[in-house]
């Protein structure tokens, strides 16, 4: 039934192709009507102005030195690199710039470095530094040739009137369509899969397509390449499979099908979502102004609005982005990806004000008819704040596959915001961290996600590229905030195990203002051993700022040890451990990123809860976890075995409890009080917490309670087998009869 | 002569004495004329309406919660040290919030939290936490309670004429006279020294001793105690002793004559100044207002006046204090002994409209007549950039001890600015880094010198106290960037021994733009060992921002193990040195801060000159150092042997050269290029430079050069004898003559 729908589909495109292709330039992302547009108004839009001025001012400062294409030799970083990636810039934004400004001057560059790339283009073969599974000519790799040609397709629109037929034979014939198939056809293993690599390559074959009017490759952008001669273990740098997604599925509607859920959550996680989204919404915005039939930005149930959409609050209070799976930190709603995204998803997705405050705070708009849509609304005061919210988003394109849950609460600086990944394993940029968790506040992260190893675009280390302590340490479990067996990480390090599994979130609640919840089990990561995490995050006028309480379940069928980081930065405040530091000091292990980590300490406590404090960005925070008196607690920190200086030297928390079959971790972490340089005052710099306990452990249900240093006791029941919003509940804890109805039951202090 | 002087100066005191003091109140700091003005002007001066609103929501939040005076028990950080410390704020802030606003229930507040003191102060012995040289009663230290006088004179000073004449003769018989004879008469190894302690004690005895109208405590304050029977080695906390300083003088008149140097240089260095400045210039105001005769801000060729300027430039570009000794960092020209001195300085001292632009960044000014003057001329629009500037510091009273030398080049973000430390010990908070230099940015420290081991004021770092790695590590030799000879630190790391001598400046030249100098020798750091180090900030169109020269030349009497260490921030981004990285790590050595050291990895390197670079805040730095093939380069970095993780895990790099009797460490230190993390694009990313190389090396002459990677060279030859402006030289190097006139002889490259 579905591929029949597909034939009637496929059919229509090509029954009112030739009407759309009848227009003439520029069509693709700036539109006639459009340009005629801005250049009445732009001087009545600051906005767009200044990113008219901008742009100019780019343009015109490398236009002043002259062309240069040079042949390929470099790595990502290297001098020929970045000139190519200049240069698509540059003459993208040329194009723009001779539509609105009608000078002259900026399509003759165009057409100059468009022919001296025409003229290299047929004596190239693939680049020579060998490295890429799917080797560009321009670039190392075709995802950045694919990148050239998204953003030259679209310069090549902006001048396709003002060239001579002979130019622009000249073009097609030795660059564009030669450029096209060399994606394609040439590298089926980059172009027919599902996966953001080929969503470039979809986009830049169709986006061209478009312009040159070649229907061939406009149907090779929406359905991929009729055969490919994959083989079934056939895997790209990362290790992911080229054919694990997409039911075998390509080109561009394939990528919109399976590489988002429902809810518009991408399975690599915000970073690479940040990275995929400019050709999906650059080439949907071509679609749109090219077949407006298809109707593309209601695909799927509005799918494309709602991917920028989670996007966007899948940052912390400043935008930048949780930096789960491989992912560089510092990324943010600033990228020119958002840019597009935001003014796209403004023009034709509803007009949602709060996308006009993110607008603005990036302070630029695209030289299109979306931006002008944006600059003309900000102009008139439409704009509201960007409400980030709770939600669990549904990973896999089902939705079923996992999820990642977000919960916020607090206002300005007691603004705290958790993450936990109970997704599936997000493919080869995937880490193998099962319901782990990140923190951030209104000052950034407080108990982090390492990241990625990797300096992007920094050639020296390892041109950019994945360093290898990425593979060793930034993926193995120890390197995030979750439970480690026997120091061995989830699905032993194996991509393609993690990649069959998922978690199984087992329960969402942010509708309660007092507590809101987030709980999941894992099966799959260690076999024959159960793990089941629930957080909460608190909010209570007993305290600063909100709290979180992290109840972490495991059960297995042998004894092993638990090992239970908490990742942190900045200096240590205070303890209650007796513990002995470590000299000298040796790496922990030799594999799953033991390698990489120093004991600095290891204690113990006999006073129940042990509690660690520390100081950063000038605030003050603290854990305190429910202990046995043979739990030990060690102080760790990374940069073990790590000859090329690769990893940053953190600090981390363990709890351990060895030698268990069944146990239970109840941890509460406290965001409190500040310091301030300047007065030297400290406020709130102690800990308000005086015990965590764990009250009751079954099957059934699990009770832990906390207390603070007025002897207040708030409490927490949860039922680890029915969910049920309806359930009603029944159990004696020392003494006192509970009955509650849903699956958690929380009692705080009065 | 001087004698004759000061006692015809005190006979003038005290005739004009009962003139002054006939004076009705407020006349301390606020003047009865003065809060006139203030009442008829506030609601056309935004900068202090909202001065006043900020002191009016502070002491109304505080006034809700009612009056705490406990019994004095705790430390620094702790409870009762901190209540008393918001008392004396609030009353101070409260005393004026009634004269300017004349609401009563302001006037009431003090009054009522007055007597409370004066309730409780009879019945104290001296504070409970025995670990002063000189115990407060409310709080552990003198200090505080000096403090706290200081500014309860003030809130005294503007109720005085609202309190009964009972109330006033409780509160003088049982608070203010006691008090004030507890700083002194009982103290006076407290109070009759030169030091900034006693500084608080003058200004509080003396401010005091004007609002009660007491000639007793004037002269007290002024002269300080007749006989005080103090020991020739008492000393206090920090290992000072009490009668270093000032001939055996004492009282506010040998501070002023003893504490600065005739640049108004602070020889503890700019955090202490930074404290030391708040009695100064708030003594010196309520002098003026009480004894304008005195003339008190011309003293001393305008001692105070210098001494506010100097302070200012002894920031960085973001108007941190540059953290030499003893310094928390982040204590920057906001901080409320800034406001005042600010202010008072622009009132009394000349207007000088660059003060206003700090006053308006401070965001704040004086509810007084010289915060007046401020808003007004703010609100007059006279402010004007305050320019910092290239200075030499001279220190020590006589402006003869060594000198703290400033360089600054470049603009915006390519500002740069060195800092190089050839002044005297600085006394009990001086740090052994004799020629040491660091070196900042506009976005804070480039090359940073470690500051003091202290948390000020957070109770569970030692009660906020000096912790013991403060003097086992932040004031080591090796903690800074300079030579350390056989793992020893300057003077074996004695105090009393470095305190008899101060580095002596060789040379200093800010006047020519390409290249600013300046340069010192230091021969009693280690008997038998001379050091000579010049550094110069060179400015070339050749270099996107300004390049450090560094050249140190050693000669010793026997052959040495010689260690320059460069201590850093961030991530390393190559090296061309072959290294073993160390495993396990161990700490390197037993004293002097190599306990506190970790070698992290050991390289050589044949290419004559070694290279590091690495990457911080998004910028990438280099230094290049020439060395041979047998010196050896040092990755390391702080936190070994300590239990308390009281250190910061900070590395550093230091070229170390073996068994030498002579030598000269010749380094070149690049800041270059940037990365963004929402473009991620690197820039400049690459260290310019290809050699550094020492071309000569005599008692009288050393040349030295450096090239980039174009084959540009660069030239630079220092006299070391003949610092000689009009000095003719005459030098062949590799065949080719130079001559020149002057200590040095520059040649960029064409």
């Amino acid at each position: 039934m579905q591929n029949v729908k597909t034939y009637i589909l496929l059919f229509m495109f090509i029954a009112i192709g030739n009407w759309a292709h009848s227009q003439s330039h520029p069509k693709l992302i700036l539109t006639q009507k459009g340009v005629k547009e801005i250049r009445a108004q732009i001087d009545q839009l600051p906005l767009m102005q200044s990113s008219l001025d901008k742009a100019r001012a780019f343009v015109d400062q490398e236009m002043a030195k002259g062309i240069d294409v040079p042949v390929p030799k470099d790595m990502a970083g290297g001098y020929t690199h970045n000139r190519h990636k200049k240069n698509y810039m540059l003459m993208q934004k040329a194009g723009v710039l001779f539509q609105i400004t009608q000078e002259e001057k900026y399509a003759l560059f165009v057409r100059d470095m468009l022919l001296e790339y025409a003229k290299m283009y047929p004596t190239l073969d693939v680049h020579p530094v060998k490295r890429s599974y799917a080797p560009g000519k321009i670039f190392w790799q075709n995802l950045n040739d694919a990148n050239w040609l998204v953003y030259t397709s679209q310069a090549y629109d902006c001048v396709y009137d003002f060239l001579s037929a002979k130019e622009r034979k000249t073009l097609e014939k030795d660059l564009f369509r030669p450029f096209a198939d060399h994606l394609s056809v040439d590298s089926p293993q980059f172009y027919n899969r599902v996966h953001n690599h080929s969503t470039w390559g979809n986009a830049a074959v169709g986006m061209i397509g478009f312009v040159m009017n070649d229907q061939e490759l406009i149907d090779r952008a929406f359905y991929g390449l009729k055969s490919d001669n994959i083989k079934e273990d056939q895997k790209d740098n990362d290790g992911g499979l080229i054919k694990m997604q997409g039911d075998g599925k390509a080109g561009f509607f394939a990528q919109l099908d399976h590489l988002f859920s429902p809810d518009g959550y991408y399975t690599e996680g915000p970073y690479y979502q940040r990275y995929a989204m400019y050709p999906f919404v650059m080439f949907a915005e071509a679609i749109e102004n090219c077949r407006p039939d298809v109707k593309i930005f209601e695909y799927r149930d509005s799918l494309l609005v709602k991917a920028v959409q989670t996007l966007l609050n899948l940052t912390d209070v400043n935008g930048l982005f949780f930096p789960i799976n491989d992912a560089q930190k510092g990324m943010s709603y600033l990228s020119r990806e958002l840019v597009s995204s935001v003014n796209i998803v403004y023009h034709f997705g509803g007009e949602d004000p709060g996308l006009l405050s993110v607008a603005e705070k990036q302070g630029e708009v695209m030289l299109d008819d979306t931006g002008l849509s944006v600059a003309k609304a900000i102009k008139e005061g439409k704009q509201r704040a960007y409400q980030k919210k709770s939600a669990n988003y549904g990973d896999g394109a089902s939705g079923e596959e996992g999820a990642l849950g977000i919960l916020r609460a607090g206002k300005a600086d007691a603004e705290l915001c958790l993450v936990m990944k109970n997704s599936s394993q997000g493919m080869g940029h995937g880490h193998f961290d099962k319901l782990s968790f990140s923190l951030y506040d209104n000052k950034g992260e407080v108990l982090q996600d390492y990241g990625a190893a990797r300096f992007v675009n920094i050639e020296q280390k390892f041109g950019g590229g994945y360093l290898k302590e990425n593979k060793s340490w930034a993926k193995q479990t120890v390197a995030h905030n979750t439970l480690v067996v026997d120091r061995i990480s989830h699905f032993k390090g194996s991509t393609d195990t993690g990649n069959k599994y998922h978690s199984e979130p087992y329960l969402f609640d942010a509708g309660n203002e007092q507590i809101q919840i987030v709980s999941a089990k894992e099966r799959n990561a260690y076999p024959g051993t159960e793990m089941h995490r629930t957080l909460a995050l608190i909010s209570d006028d007993k305290f600063e700022k909100p709290l979180v309480l992290d109840v972490f379940k495991v059960k297995s069928d042998e004894e092993k040890q638990l090992e239970l980081p908490y990742h942190f930065f900045g200096q240590i405040i205070s303890t209650n451990c007796e513990y002995q530091v470590a000299e000298p000091l040796t790496k922990m292990g030799d594999a799953y990123g033991y390698q990489h980590l120093r004991l600095e300490a290891e204690g113990l406590t006999d006073e129940g809860s042990a509690k660690l404090s520390w100081f950063v960005n000038d605030r003050f925070y603290s854990i305190t976890s429910a202990v046995n008196s043979e739990d030990k607690l060690l102080l760790v920190r990374s940069g073990a075995e790590d000859p090329n200086f690769n990893l940053r030297r953190d600090p981390a928390f363990i709890v351990q409890k060895n030698q268990q079959k069944e146990a239970v971790f109840v941890t509460l972490i406290e965001s409190h009080g500040k310091y301030d340089r300047v007065t030297e005052f400290a406020d709130n710099a102690f800990s308000s917490i005086s015990q965590v306990e764990l009250l009751l452990n079954s099957d059934d249900y699990t009770a832990v309670s906390f207390e603070d240093k007025k002897n207040n006791k708030w409490m927490l029941i949860l039922a680890n087998r029915d969910a049920g919003k309806k359930s009603k509940h029944q159990l004696r804890i020392n003494k006192t009869d509970y009955e509650w109805t849903g699956a958690y039951h929380y009692v705080p202090a009065q």
